[in-house]
Formats: structure tokens, C-alpha cells, sequence
């Protein structure tokens, strides 16, 4: 049960005809799962279990703890809800420099990190453009990640994020009961493959875009990021300065696009 | 713009017809506030400005740092993205005892607190059933949310919580981009009108339930919650521990019930 991220109990259904029904229902597991950085635990995030240590990779280079996978000495799993990252030596300084871990993010509402200032000096805006993207190639990204969904279509409490290449090719596809673990795991995975930097690729998340997954995906070198969902007004403004070409809504045929057009091919010619 | 928590720029939208438009689009707007309990800086809480004092109200109620309106002497806007929050002199010690403070958020992810447990005991589960609902009043409530709300429907990027009155009559209706916020305007609100304990009241959120929007009902002494979407394990677990009725996916004319059906009169004769 564990295993899948999915667990089942009874419950009570009101149906269509008003008569109700004794039936299992199944629900998303979250457990705490904490990351630490050699014996020091550095977070505490709520997730769906499965795929921690992808997860525990993903944050560490999300907070600009690490740049690349050289920079793991190792990723095992202590205890059921506990993964331990050993860094290589000359990265521990890094790790000091950093007083406080967590996150800002706007579904969650209160964390760690006052400053977004601060967040955005650790990761450089994106080089100019110099891949893009067809119109039907990203149209074709939702249906292809919500195929690859088992438990998300199940509970409809799942996110879902998938990392493709500029063909619509899905390489990564993730899933967690919160979104920006989802982000976490997809590009965690795609550190421990010594893929980054995704500067060729681009990065869909099922729901909304806040500016946390924009800086997620530029901690990975990901220019594109689309969301099925609206973006927040952060979101924008992130995207905007780090040179990352945003689209959300993406609900065939429709999407829109918020900023950096210039890496969206639009005529079909 | 601001005022409304919602801000407008110019997009391209690919319309269905397979045509390019660019038009004015509506975007939530998130920007941190910082959280003070006297010179104190607590929490910073990504959030839709507005009802900030309220936010900062109910997210003292939710941490536990107090429990009813007597224990704050004043809430004011000290300045654009910060509230101070005075307490009566008694509550201080509670204050201090409190080592840490941030959220567990299953959306957010990487959070402050590591123990749930620590959490269950601040707040004692609710007392048995004296309240119901009947089934009407209940499939009544997501449309008198929804027809409170404006920015929802323009944006499709805020949540909405509103408290009601077992009725189903709307007592308070809060939007925020983060669904933890607000909940904690709406039982913020609560709490500065000398409402609480809100035993007599139902909460209903428009996404998720969390185990964390379970806890702030908890803590407003909420002993039903509804949510148009899925809860998480976690929120199931919570409840039935709480003594809280769960409903889940309160999309009429059905829904479920995961915790504790005594409140809901299920029998329409």
C-alpha cells in the first residue's frame, strides 16, 4: 500500500440518485519525511511516500545547496520517513552559509524564508533563447503526462509534474500529494542521472504555477514551464527576470503565455 | 489593484480557433507578510493582500499561541506587508515557550515543525455530537460559496473558505492564492468578533482538505469540514482523532463522508 503512495479505508457515498453506499474509497498517503544533510536534519516535508531520495536530491538543489550530482556523496534511506544525504567534502560550506531552510510558498502560507531576494541571488537568470517549442508539441503535454498518471485520475488529490524534451517526449513524470514535491522528485531524479543542466527541456505541472516551481525549474536550467493552471502574479514576475518563458491554462486548444513568447514557435507554417 | 488582490497584464492567448490574441489577463496577486508578535517577526506567509489583520488573528489561533480574542490587545498594520500582533500580558509565556513556528503543509511541502503529535496536543478533540446537518443544508453550501466569491471564477488561481452557520447560511467568506490563509482570515475574522469557539458552524474549503486546514478548524472548534476535493490521509486520520466530521468531494448531488457521519442526518423524512 505504502509503496504506491495510495492507501484505502470506507467510507460513506452520497450518489447521483441520493441513496447512499458503505464503500472504499482510496486516499493519498502523507507522511513526514525528513532530509537531512549528514547527521543534521535540514527539512521536514509533508509527501506522498515513494521516490524520497529523488526527493531529498530535488531540494537540496532547489535551496542551492548543490549544483550538480557531483557534488552528492551519497543518498541512502535511514529510516522509513527519514533520507540522508552525504555531501563530498568541498560542498559543506555551502551548507553552512545557509542559516535557515524551508520554503516560500503560497498554498502553504507560512515558511521559512523571508526574502525572495534572497532566493533569486542563488540562481542566475536563464541564458537568451535558444530552443523553441512548437504549438502543437506543447499541446500535446498535458495528455501525455495525465497518461502516465495512475493515482492522480484515482483520488484527484495528487500533482502531478513531468519533465519532457523539446519533442514532447515525457522522460520524467512524478507525482505527490504536494506539488512542489512532485517538482522535487521529477527534477531530483534528473540530478542523480547527471541530466542537468534541462536546458533543453521543459517542465508541466498539473495544477498552478507558483513562483516557487519557476525557481525549482531554473534551479535545473529549465526555460519552459507550463502549468494546467492559472500562475500566480509572483510567478510572472519570476519568470520575467529570470528569462524563463512561462505558459499557463494550458488546456487544449487553448493556453496562455505569460512571458518570454519568444521561445514559442506560433506559426504553423 | 492591490485592494482587490488581484493585478492585470497584458498576455498572448491562443484562442480555439488556432488564432493568437493579446489581451489583458487577471492574476492573484501573492506577496509575503511578515508576521510579528510584538517586536517579535514569527512567520512570513506568502499571501493575497487583504485581510491582513484577520490572517495574522487566525494564525495565532492556529498555532495556539492564543485561544480567544482576550489574548491579543491589538492586531495593526504596522506597515504595507507586515501586521504586529500585541498580546495581553498573560499569553507571553506561551509565546516563549514556543520554540518554532511554520505550518506542516502537504501543498507546500518543507515546513517548520517536525511533529505532528506536538500539534495534536495543543488542541483536545472536540466533544461528541450535539450538532447535525442534514443533507440539503449540506449540497447548499458550495454554491453560496462560489456565488460570494469574484476573484475564483476570474482566476481559477484562489482558494476560498467560508465558515456557515448550521442553516447553511454564510457567515464569513475569505479568498486567498493559499488555501491555509484563508481559512485563517475566515477563523481570524472569528476570532477578533469574539465568535469563537465556532461550535455551532461548518468550515468548507474549495480544494483540498489538508490535514493542516483540519487542525485550524480544530482550533476554532470547527466540528465540521467540507472540501470540494479529496483530503489527505493525514486530514482523515486528524478528524477521526478530533472527533471532526470529514466530508470530501461535496460536488452535488454527491459527496463523501470519511470521519465521523453522526453529524450528517442522513434520513430525509
Amino acid at each position: 500500500m505504502k509503496e504506491s503512495g495510495i492507501g484505502s479505508q470506507k467510507i460513506i457515498r452520497r450518489r447521483k440518485d441520493g441513496e447512499l453506499e458503505y464503500l472504499p474509497d482510496e486516499l493519498t498517503i502523507e507522511e513526514p519525511l525528513e532530509i537531512c544533510v549528514g547527521r543534521k536534519p535540514i527539512a521536514t516535508t509533508m509527501r506522498t511516500p515513494g521516490h524520497d531520495k529523488e526527493l531529498a536530491a530535488g531540494f537540496l538543489l532547489s535551496e542551492g545547496i548543490v549544483r550538480d550530482c557531483n557534488q552528492i556523496g551519497s543518498v541512502s534511506v535511514a529510516a522509513e520517513n527519514r533520507v540522508v544525504v552525504k555531501l563530498t567534502s568541498g560542498v559543506k560550506s555551502n551548507l553552512n552559509s545557509t542559516k535557515r531552510f524551508g520554503t516560500i510558498s503560497s498554498s502553504c502560507g507560512l515558511c521559512g524564508k523571508t526574502s525572495i531576494d534572497a532566493i533569486r541571488q542563488n540562481f542566475p537568470a536563464m541564458r537568451s533563447a535558444d530552443i523553441r517549442v512548437d504549438v502543437e508539441t506543447l499541446l500535446s503535454l498535458p495528455e501525455t503526462l495525465h497518461n502516465a498518471q495512475s493515482d492522480f485520475a484515482r483520488t484527484g488529490g495528487i500533482h502531478a509534474a513531468g519533465i519532457f524534451g523539446m519533442d514532447g517526449k515525457l522522460k520524467i513524470a512524478r507525482e505527490d500529494i504536494g506539488r512542489h514535491n512532485a517538482v522535487d522528485k521529477a527534477v531530483g531524479r534528473a540530478l542523480l542521472d547527471e541530466l542537468l543542466p534541462l536546458n533543453r527541456h521543459l517542465l508541466l505541472v498539473s495544477g498552478r504555477a507558483s513562483f516557487e516551481i519557476l525557481q525549482k525549474a531554473l534551479a535545473a536550467g529549465i526555460p519552459i514551464v507550463a502549468a494546467v493552471s492559472a500562475p500566480s502574479s509572483l510567478a510572472v514576475e519570476f519568470a520575467r527576470d529570470s528569462n524563463q518563458t512561462l505558459i499557463g491554462f494550458l488546456r487544449p486548444p487553448t493556453f496562455n503565455v505569460y512571458t518570454h513568447i519568444e521561445r514559442v514557435i506560433l506559426d504553423s507554417a
